[in-house]
C-alpha cells in the first residue's frame, strides 16, 4: 500500500493573504471580526478564534469592533452599510476575486449582458452579482442555459470553477449571441490543482478529499476524483473509516486552497495507522508526492 | 432511386444583391468591368460577359471603366488606388463581409490582436486582413494554433466557415488567453444550408454538389459530405459520370451560395437522365426537396 498527496494541495495565496491580514491585525487590537467565515474551512476558522479572531454573521452583531472582509469578498450594499456606519474595514478579499468584481463592473458599463458560471448561492457569487444593476444570468454549467439567446453577452467565472465547464459554456454561446467578451477569471492555482488532483486520481484506487464541505473549491476536487474513482470527502482526520482502504493498494490525498496543513497531516497520520503503518510525520513536506509549483 | 435537393442550395443575399448590382450598373453603362470574379462561379461570370460585364484581374486593365468590386470585397489598398486613380466605383461587397471589415477594424482600434477563421488565400480573408494595421493570426481552424499564447484576443470568422471550427477555436482559447472577443461573423445563410446539407448527406448513397471549384463555402459543403457519404464536387452537368449512381438508391445534391439556378437544374437533369428516368425539369423548384427557408 502506498499513500500519496497531489501536488499543490492546501492553501492558496488568496487564502494564505487572508489569514496572513487577519493575524497581523488581531495583534494590534482587541479584538477584531470577520463578516462570514475568513475562509470556507472549519477547522482554521476555530483557530482564528483564540486568537480573538471571532466569525460573525451580520452587520449587527459587529458591534463596533474592526471587521474583515472574507476572501470571498462581500456584497457591495453591505460594504456600503459598513462605511455608512463608520465601521473600521480591512480588505482580505482575495485580489483574484477583487479583479473578477472590476470586470463584472466594466463588462456591464460597457454593455454586454453579464454571465456568470458559478454557484449562485455562494458567497463568492452573491458578492460578484452585486457589482452589476442589471439583471445576471448565473448558471452552474452550460446545460442551465436552456434556449437562452443573447446579443452582446460577457461572461466571467467564479474562481474556483472548472476550465472545462467554462469552455462549455463558450462553445454553447457562440450559436446564442452575435458577440461575446469572455474574462477568464478562473484561479490559475485552481486549475493547476484540479490537474494534479486529476492526475493523481487517474491513478488511485481510493481519493480522499480533505477541506470544508462548505469549500466550493474542494467540492469541486471531490467532483473531479468521484468521475474516477471512489472518493471520500471530509473535513477533519476523526471522519475516517479504515474499511475505505481494504483491499486497496494505491490511496490518494487531497485538500482544498482552505485546508490548513496541519489538518492535511492528521487526516495522512490517520491513513498510516488504519492501514497498519507505525510511522508519523509532522510535516506536510514528508507527505510522499508533496510538491508546489 | 430518387434524387433530392438539400434545402436552401443556391444563390444567398449576398450573390444575388452583387449580381443585381452589376446587371443595372451595366444597362447604365456602355461596358463596366469587375475586379476579380464577381462571384466565384466560372459559369456565372462567363454569363455575365455576355452582359459586358468584364472580368479583370488588376488595376492596369481597368482602362477608366467603372469598376464593380466583388462580393468578396477587395483590399484596403487596392481601394485606395482606385479612388487615387478617380476610377467611378460600384461596391457590390455583401453587406455581412462589408460588417465583417468594421469588426476587424474596431476590435483592431479597441486594443484586440486579431485571429481570422479563414483560408489566408481566400480574397474574403486577404481584404479583411488589410483593414487591421498590427500583425494578424489566420488559422484554417483550431489545430493551426500551436502553442501560441494571447493576452487579448478578437476573433472573427469568414462568412462561410462551419460554426464548429469557431466553436473548436474559442474553446481552445479560453486556456491561450486572458481575455478573448468573438464576434460570430458567419453569415446565418451558411449556417442554415450547411445543415440542410448535412441531413440530406446523412440520408443519401451519394452526394453531388454544385459550385465553383474556388468557392470556399462550396468546398465546405463538399467537406461536411464527404465526412459521410461518397462525394463528387462538380461545377457543370458535363462533369458527371454514370458510374456514380450505380447500385445507388438515394441521390442528394446541394449547391453552394454562388450557383446558378440553371446550372442546377442541369445537373439534375443530367442525373435522371443517368439513371434511365425520361423526365425533365424547367426550373429549381420542381426538385424534390427544394425549399427555401
Amino acid at each position: 500500500m502506498n499513500v500519496r498527496i497531489a501536488k499543490n494541495s492546501g492553501f492558496c495565496f488568496g487564502v494564505k493573504r487572508a489569514i496572513k491580514i487577519a493575524l497581523i491585525t488581531s495583534t494590534e487590537n482587541h479584538e477584531i471580526v470577520t463578516l462570514g467565515p475568513l475562509i470556507h474551512n472549519p477547522q482554521m476558522v476555530a483557530k482564528l478564534e483564540e486568537e480573538d479572531i471571532i466569525k460573525v454573521d451580520s452587520i449587527d452583531q459587529i458591534n463596533k469592533r474592526p471587521t474583515i472582509i472574507r476572501s470571498h469578498g462581500v456584497k457591495k450594499e453591505i460594504l456600503d452599510e459598513l462605511i455608512k456606519n463608520d465601521i473600521e474595514i480591512i480588505n482580505a478579499t482575495c485580489p483574484y476575486v477583487s479583479k473578477t468584481q472590476d470586470y463584472a463592473q466594466s463588462l456591464s458599463e460597457d454593455g454586454y449582458e453579464l454571465i456568470i458560471l458559478g454557484d449562485r448561492n455562494h458567497p463568492e457569487v452573491e458578492a460578484l452579482r452585486s457589482y452589476v444593476e442589471q439583471e445576471v444570468t448565473i448558471v452552474a454549467n452550460a446545460d442551465e442555459l436552456g434556449d437562452k439567446q443573447f446579443k452582446k453577452v460577457g461572461i466571467i467565472s467564479q474562481t474556483t470553477r472548472r476550465v472545462e465547464d467554462l469552455q462549455d459554456l463558450v462553445t454553447k454561446l457562440v450559436t446564442r449571441c452575435h458577440e461575446m467578451r469572455v474574462i477568464n477569471t478562473i484561479c490559475n492555482a485552481t486549475t493547476i490543482r484540479q490537474n494534479s488532483t486529476l492526475e493523481l486520481a487517474k491513478e488511485s484506487d481510493v481519493m480522499i478529499v480533505i477541506g470544508g464541505k462548505n469549500s466550493s473549491n474542494t467540492k469541486m476536487l471531490a467532483k473531479i476524483c468521484e468521475s474516477l474513482v471512489k472518493t471520500h470527502h471530509i473535513e477533519i482526520a476523526d471522519e475516517i473509516d479504515d474499511k475505505w482502504f481494504k483491499h486497496k493498494q494505491n490511496i490518494g490525498l487531497t485538500a482544498g486552497a482552505s485546508t490548513p496543513d496541519w489538518v492535511i497531516v492528521e487526516v495522512y497520520n490517520k491513513i498510516l495507522e488504519c492501514i497498519g503503518n507505525i510511522n508519523k510525520i509532522d510535516n506536510i513536506e514528508d507527505i510522499p508526492g508533496f510538491k508546489e509549483e
